[in-house]
Formats: C-alpha cells, sequence, structure tokens
C-alpha cells in the first residue's frame, strides 16, 4: 500500500482529471499505472511532473527507448522498485528485446561495480577527461 | 590522492603489466587512466574487472555508446565523481553529441525525480507491470 | 518478512522491556512499532538506538514536525520503504497536510533531479559556497 | 573541473540569457552560480530547471528556510558535493542559525543510521502505518 | 513477482543448466535461489556473475563469514531487499551469532550514519589519510 | 573546504574540549581528524558521536579491524569520500594488508554488481531466506 491513497477515476480534481485524460491521450490506452494515481493527491505535482515527462521522454537526439533504459539503470542504482517494473515494462513495449535487457543488465552490474570500487579507492580524476 | 598508489608503468607485476598492454592494444592508445593505475595494486581484481569490461561494454545488442551513456546514468544515481568524469569522456569521444548529452542530463533528472517522489510515497507495482 | 523475528512483549528481554516501557510513556499508546520489535534482538543496539532518537527528534532549534519532514527526504534518498511509511505516518500525526506532505514530495523530487544531473556534471563548488 | 564548460556570460545562448536575467531578478543580485553555467550549455534544460525550481522552492504551505533543509538532507543522503554546498549556504542566507544546523545533522544522522539498520533487516512495514 | 520470469529447470538452456549444476555442486544443496533463476534469462550474465562470485567469495586473505557480512553492509547501504536476505542468511549460515549480527548491524547504522554528516558538512581529507 | 569552519583546539567550547582530550586518550595520539573538527561547531552532536563511536568501534564480537572494512564497505556504496579515506587509513593503521584490501574491495565489487542487477530485475526473496 502506499503512503498516500492511489485515487480512482471518481475521486479526481478537476486539474487531475484533465492530466489523466492527456495521459489517456498520449498513451492510447485508457490504463493510468498507479504512479499518476498517487500524485493525483496533489494535482500541482502531477501537472507539473506529467508536463516534464512528456517532454524529457519524447523523441529527441535519443530515441524513446535508449532513453527508457536509461531510467531503468537509474531506477536500479537507486533502488526504486516501482520504476524498475514499470520502466523496464515500458521498456519491453517500446522493443527492448531479451538479448536488450540482458546487455542493459550487464551494464548496470558493470557500473555499479566500478563505482563502488572507484568510491572505495577515491580515484583522483584524469586530467585529460576534464573539460 | 587515491586510498592507495597510482602505479607507474615501472611499477607493475608481470600480470598487471600484461593487462595494461591489453588495455592499450584493444583502445589503440598508449595512455592508460587512473583507474587501472590503482587497480594494479591487485593484479587478479585488475585483470577481473578489465576481462569482463571488455565483454560488457563491446557491441552486442545495444551499441557500445547507448552503454557507455547507461553507464554514466548508474554512476550520477551513485554519486561517482570519477565514473561520471571517465564515462563522459569515453561517451563523447563515442560520439555523443552536446544535444545528446543534454537529453542525458534531463532523463537522469528525471528519474531521479520521479525516484524519489516513488520512494517516498511507496507507490505499489501495478499487476500490469508484472512479468 | 524480516531477517530477523519480530519480538512480541512476551519475548522481551529485561533491557528491551524497558525501553518498551520507555517507548510506551514517551508516546502516550501500547502501540510499539516493528522497528523496535527487529531491534529487541540486541537490546543494546535498540536502547542506544532509542535514546538517541528521543533526544534528536526532541523539539529544539526546529520543531518536531520539521525533524520528520527531513527524516522522510532521507528515507526516500536511501530508498527504505520501512522509514518513508512510518515517518510518513508520525509526520501527519504531527500536523503535516496534505499540502505540505505535497510539498515536500516536490522538493524531495526537485533535490533529488538536481543531484542527478549535478552528480553527472561534476560541478565544481564556487567559492562563495565555501565557509 | 565540469564535465562540461562553465559558460560565462558572453558564452550564452539567447534563451540563456534570459534565464540568466530571470535568476538575477527573483534573486536580487548579479551572482550566478556555477550550476546554472554548466546547464547553460543545453538551454532548454536551463529553462525548464529554474522554472520549476522557482515553483518548487517559492513560499507555501512549507516555509523556504524548510524546504532548504529538507534539500540539504536529500543532498546528503546522495552525496551530491555541490548541492550540500549550494544549498547550505542557500539555508544560512535564509536563516539557518548554528544551532538550527546542528540540529539539521542530527536528524540526517539518525535517519541516515536507521535506514541501515532497517534496510539490513528488512523490517516490514506496521498494518497501522498504510494508507 | 519479478521483471523477467524465474525459471524453472526445465526451462533452462544448456548453459544455464551447467552452471545450475555447479552452483548444486559447489553448495552441496539442490536448491537454487531466485537470483539464479532471474538471470538465468541470460545464460552469458548468469555463468559470468556465477563464475566471478565463487572467486570472490571463496576463502582467501579473508574469511568467507567476513566476506558476506561486508556484502550485507554494501547491500543494506544500496537497500537492496533481496541482497539483505539472502546473505544475511548465508552469513547465518557460516556461523554469524546474534550478537555478531547486532555487531554488524551497530557498524551500519554507525557508517551510514557518518557518511551522512559527513557529506552534509563536506569536510575535506586530512592530508594524514592520504596515501 | 568543509560547509562549516573546522575548529582549531583554541577555538573549542568546553565540551568540545573534553572530548578531544578523551579522543587523545582513547588514541593515543595527539592527531584529531577533521570529522570531529567539523563536528565541533556543535558540541553536543560532537559529544553523542563519540560516545556511540567508542562503543560501536569496541572490540566485542566482531574485532575492530572486521568493523573498518564493514565501515568502509558501506561508506564505498554511499560514496562518502572522507569515509572511504578516513577508515581505509583506519583499516590499515589495524592490520590491513594488501591483499586483505584486495578482497575487500572485489567483494564490494561484486556486491554492488548484484544489488545493480537484483534491483533491476526485482527478483522476490525465496521463502528459504526468511526468518
Amino acid at each position: 500500500m502506499a503512503v498516500v491513497p492511489l485515487l480512482s477515476d471518481e475521486e479526481l480534481s478537476e486539474t487531475a482529471r484533465a492530466v489523466f485524460d492527456d495521459i489517456r491521450r498520449v498513451r492510447g490506452t485508457d490504463f493510468v499505472n498507479n504512479f499518476w494515481r498517487a500524485l493525483a493527491n496533489d494535482p500541482p505535482l502531477l501537472q507539473a511532473t506529467w508536463e516534464r515527462l512528456k517532454v524529457v521522454m519524447a523523441p529527441g537526439a535519443l530515441d524513446p527507448l535508449t532513453k527508457e533504459m536509461i531510467y531503468v539503470a537509474v531506477s536500479a542504482a537507486n533502488g526504486c522498485e516501482y520504476c524498475c517494473h514499470s520502466h523496464s515494462a515500458s521498456a519491453r513495449s517500446k522493443g527492448m528485446t531479451a538479448d536488450m535487457h540482458g546487455e542493459l543488465l550487464a551494464v548496470i552490474g558493470m557500473a555499479m561495480q566500478t563505482n563502488g570500487i572507484v568510491n572505495a579507492l577515491q580515484v583522483p580524476v584524469d586530467e585529460a577527461f576534464k573539460a
């Protein structure tokens, strides 16, 4: 259970309802996942988060699938259960194959491993890497 | 300064020297960065880390640039200074443009933001996201 | 389920029972939550943690509600499920309204977001910010 | 040094210049700190971050000083050097005394400590804490 | 539920089956825990992880129980639920008593606490501590 | 530079001076490292931290060197630069050899790696691991 109630469609404020309508329109599905139902308790935060998410995750210099995998990587490093589930599902829906998933996991594992060793050793940054 | 000495080429054990030779051969440069010079204090760890890194970061279902950006994302979430510098430099050398970098940052920021909010709210995972 | 048994009142050592008595007295309720029941497996750790918590969370230069919200913020950043639940409940019991909760979430999200971007960019500290 | 150049006022794009003007206007000082100079490499990210920050950190149900202390708490948990420096400086400028700072540190320390212990023990959430 | 299916013995590829056989042989038990059943979806990652784990956790300059407690400590700091459960169970099976567990928790708590305070204060490293 | 001034012996309050005297007595050296000089700005926090540290790091069911290595492991996972430096130095002074340091790093790296993969996959805890 969440720290706040997950609002049903019937419990939404007017602002929240408009955001839900837009989520449904953009995603082409009636399904609105729990993250938005939790945020709906605070309509301005719901709206700001959704508006920003639409911009950030849109196709651009990086394709949407790459963005989802980067999202999973951050979520794994932060140990965010919900985020790992939801963005892995999203990555799959955007074309992540089992092979790609396997390589994503391998890179996450490698980065975590060297992060831990580098932090433990406090390796100084090479001059060559500085801007 | 590091927690351990950063070994110069003259201070390497035989095993470490062979790893450095391979790093230089694979990367096509004489430059060997501080991470490897720190790990050279423990030749088996140096060797195991390099051998695994070669496999994980090789082209596969994901291209090497995507892998470097995933590496940066994990490192940013973990707050690993050296890793952010070294893998951002590596990503640039593999073709990351300023636009791509900007979008990488935006996704990292978005993921961190929602990770924090989701953790604070402990949003339960939707059934639809489960395998 | 926890990594250790959650001790019932009947299973407490003498030291643990005295701590539970003090928890009940200070909080004015018979309810003792699972954190203390897990710690009760190690009475000296239970006692030291409770004694320190009483001091740290007492009214002082900061009021107890502000302290609870800071606690939630740290717990969200660390992804501690239990801590997010228990300290959000505690903050509500000390007067956190839905509006305050929404703003707490927004600040947590904003801080996480800029933390990730700053880490990824390794922004050097301005001289003006140093003590 | 940062992963990207820190742009001087002379190097700003038109969008970035407008954001810097607004930062100076809102804060009532000519000083623009390094975070914004790093973000200026990506004007849309700069603009979105500043616009959202203005909203999130404005007075509301929580006062600006409480918000800054929550920001420091998240930054400490994430180990973000720049963020700890900049938001501690900001908290001081908004009235955080040495006593308040000491209590902030004590709460951060207490929360980190119990986060670690709770994670190690995987304490299950009490039914009473669920929404 | 996991993000990927947990493969039963009947669903394993040939490579995965060989790894499972080795896990059973080395551990002297028929029980293969969920971590390996999740990794079995990507046999090369399964194999590389198991081969490295065998080397890293083997008796050496540090005894296996000390290694397990270090593993728990990292997992607690990272908030990894599964890892805290599995490596605490493993530490117990290698001789960790309730007293040792209590002291492990106390050290984890102390380290988390000072990590948070040190990060919040950005204490500069003493010259005496540098290699 | 730190977020607060690092107090010299001449700037200490009476309480802080008494703690510094005890640190010098217990450690048998005149050297007092920066962490305590930063905490000295808040004498009650200084005193509480030192009193608890003495208890937690004392010999008990775990020996002091094992405790220092656990401390390093937590600090590496949290990316606490100062803590990695100071507790690695302390571990060396208590007998950590280069071989032991190498194995400590290998376990930290392995744990970080599997933490990241387990979080990304959200592997469910086996019944066998529950208390």
